[in-house]
């Protein structure tokens, strides 16, 4: 077989069917962004959404913007918009706090729905915030988190476990979980799922209705590019819906908010996970960066992701025989980034940003690169594989200043 | 006595020293708006943070802006920033979360710390959302809730007490706790105190560490002009910092937060009250607000806010026989919100905000004018009540569209 090139790429590009969609956002000139999978680019229309929300709906219209602006139901109205990314239904889906505090009440009210069983099941190496939730939750509640390897976990589901709770893809490896056999096999078993959806949802279509999933988070500032620390959404089932409940209850939550009842009546449906007031400008954004998945459908998102990832793969498999692709090879067991061991792997990812490539680093050799269908081209993929080689070649990884540790890696 | 006229109120403005700080403000022409109780209005240099925020940090700089703009640091910067208001020192504080949430962690931490005691106490008729919290974390633990009136609250401290959670200021009444006698009778019973400081910071000059407060939180989007929904802060005294656990443990609050590991181990100090990844558009729009108090001493704003509340009340009484004042008439026993019963209230707060001021309604009588030191004028408040005797000699209120509920009041 004959060698890649770049002109690969750029033909790969011109067939592209997405490759419109890129426009639709503010990306840096000569940077290649790899790592939409941590904080999603910036979507044209955010600033000015955010502008008139902080001029004329807070600054001119003060209090009143509860009412006229809609401001007290973003977090329902943001929920419903996001509903079709994970094949829920509007008022299954509500968008507040973050992810981990969402994680945290959708935990209680699961387990509150197993009360008879001991088990709390998730798998070892996920993401640690989701783990430590899950092991607090579980010693509030008195049960045994068995942790075990993201393989076993089918395996492992039986009749002690109360709650199946993973990580649709894992943030370090990309390795993807198959949500809909994991579902039904803990549906079998008498337990009930809470899957983290942090690294899928808005890199492919999910249909967690259909696939019978009880509970979901996940978070909104990585593929659906909602901005730093965006809200978090959280969904619940409807045949749940009438009977959960979540112990952190705040007056958002509360059936009548308004006539100040001073005791607490969940409202009806996914808005009792509401708890305090919700941050109404990083919500707002939230709204108007979705607008960039306009018209898009997430399968073609998902095959120009499985495109992209493959594309990487074959250029690292043929230009960097001094890393290893650690991300699963068949596309049907990954997301949407690719990570790849190197020794030096934080060096490297320090010098490929000198060189306007960002990826990013996890512990102990990882380096992610994301690509995100939205904005990221396949001569980006190239241009990044390129620079990966000189950097290898050049040892420029070498240097001092690329062996400096900061605080957020 | 001769009565009050506008010239006294234009008068009292012109030996108001801190007239000039409402040129800072962002406020619309021909509005009067006493809700900043409610929602603060907009710093000048709000617009600018937040756009540079979105279109060169995010836009540009993506995923670095976690370290080279600060975004990580921000809970613990803008926590030691707001510890002056409250009497704090750095350390002791941290912004993110919603109030809510926080006090659910803050009471965790609190009944961990007395385990062996039994009762939660609490007052009747706080702000309803608290009291959701409290009997959610007392259910969860084990404790009863007792529930007294206001003004019982020193008499009910006893040494089944293990906590005393209550708000400084009451959101209808404006009624104020003695915050020191409270947290030392509690003290001298062996409780701890959890204090809801939502209706006195940035109003008054609070001093948590003098009066040996244990825990508190409160929000920043009323006297702190924070915007809808900005995040909360969290205060923990340095004394408890060694040994204290909050529930809803996540990355943010992990002594290694990047080293990924699958045990939690919590932060020194007050971080560890962190959760997940916090709005960063919302908590840098709450920075920037602060400059608002750049230069201003907080005692010159509680005097300005007792002469504000003075001269309405002093108007209402003069002028408005149909209304009541419910607040406490000491000056000394009320925060900067002054409460006025009318059987008509909601419909007389509407009929005032079509002529321009601004209050709000709460259930079942009551109508709230907060006075915000920073940008409230005392000829605002002369207005007000001109507007107030209006609508009330007209009788403008009995307009079917004043009667109409909206969704949030």
């Amino acid at each position: 077989v004959r060698a890649s090139t770049r002109d690969d790429a750029l033909a790969l590009d011109a067939g592209d069917s997405l490759a419109h969609v890129r426009t639709r956002f503010v990306l840096p000139p000569s940077v290649i962004y790899l790592d939409g999978n941590s904080l999603g680019a910036l979507p044209r229309g955010v600033t000015e959404r955010v502008h008139d929300t902080i001029e004329r709906e807070w600054g001119h219209d003060l209090i009143s913007s509860w009412n006229e602006h809609g401001w007290w139901d973003a977090p329902r109205r943001i929920g419903a918009r996001l509903a079709r990314f994970i094949g829920a239904e509007a008022g299954e889906v509500v968008v507040s706090d973050s992810t981990s505090v969402n994680l945290y009440k959708l935990l209680h009210a699961a387990i509150s729905n197993r009360a008879e069983r001991s088990v709390l099941l998730t798998e070892r190496h996920g993401f640690p915030t989701d783990r430590y939730v899950i092991d607090s939750v579980a010693r509030e509640r008195g049960l045994t988190v068995e942790a075990c390897e993201p393989g076993a976990v089918l395996a492992r589901i039986d009749e002690r476990v109360a709650v199946v709770a993973l990580t649709h893809v894992d943030y370090r490896t990309g390795r993807r979980h198959d949500l809909e056999a994991v579902t039904a096999t803990a549906h079998e078993a008498g337990a009930l799922v809470v899957w983290d959806l942090c690294h899928s949802v808005g890199a492919m279509p999910l249909d967690v209705d259909r696939a019978g999933v009880d509970y979901a988070v996940g978070c909104t500032y990585k593929y659906l590019n909602g901005g730093p620390g965006a809200p978090a959404f959280a969904f619940v089932a409807h045949r749940h819906q009438a009977r959960f409940a979540q112990p952190i209850a705040g007056w958002h939550g509360h059936a009548r908010p308004f006539a100040m009842e001073e005791a607490y009546a969940p409202a009806a449906g996914a808005s009792r996970l509401l708890t305090g007031t919700p941050p109404i400008l990083s919500l707002v954004a939230l709204e108007a960066a979705l607008g960039a998945f306009e018209g898009v459908d997430l399968h073609d998102v998902r095959a120009k992701s499985v495109a992209l990832s493959e594309w990487f793969i074959t250029l690292v498999d043929e230009r960097v025989p001094e890393a290893t692709v650690v991300s699963p090879r068949d596309a049907g067991d990954r997301g949407s980034h690719v990570s790849v061991a190197h020794p030096s792997a934080y060096a490297v990812v320090q010098a490929l940003a000198a060189r306007g490539v960002i990826g990013d680093y996890r512990e102990p050799d990882v380096m992610r690169f994301g690509v995100a269908p939205l904005y990221t081209r396949f001569v980006d993929v190239w241009d990044a594989v390129d620079r990966l080689v000189e950097v290898l070649r050049t040892q420029e990884w070498r240097r001092p200043e690329h062996q400096i540790r900061r605080t957020v890696t």
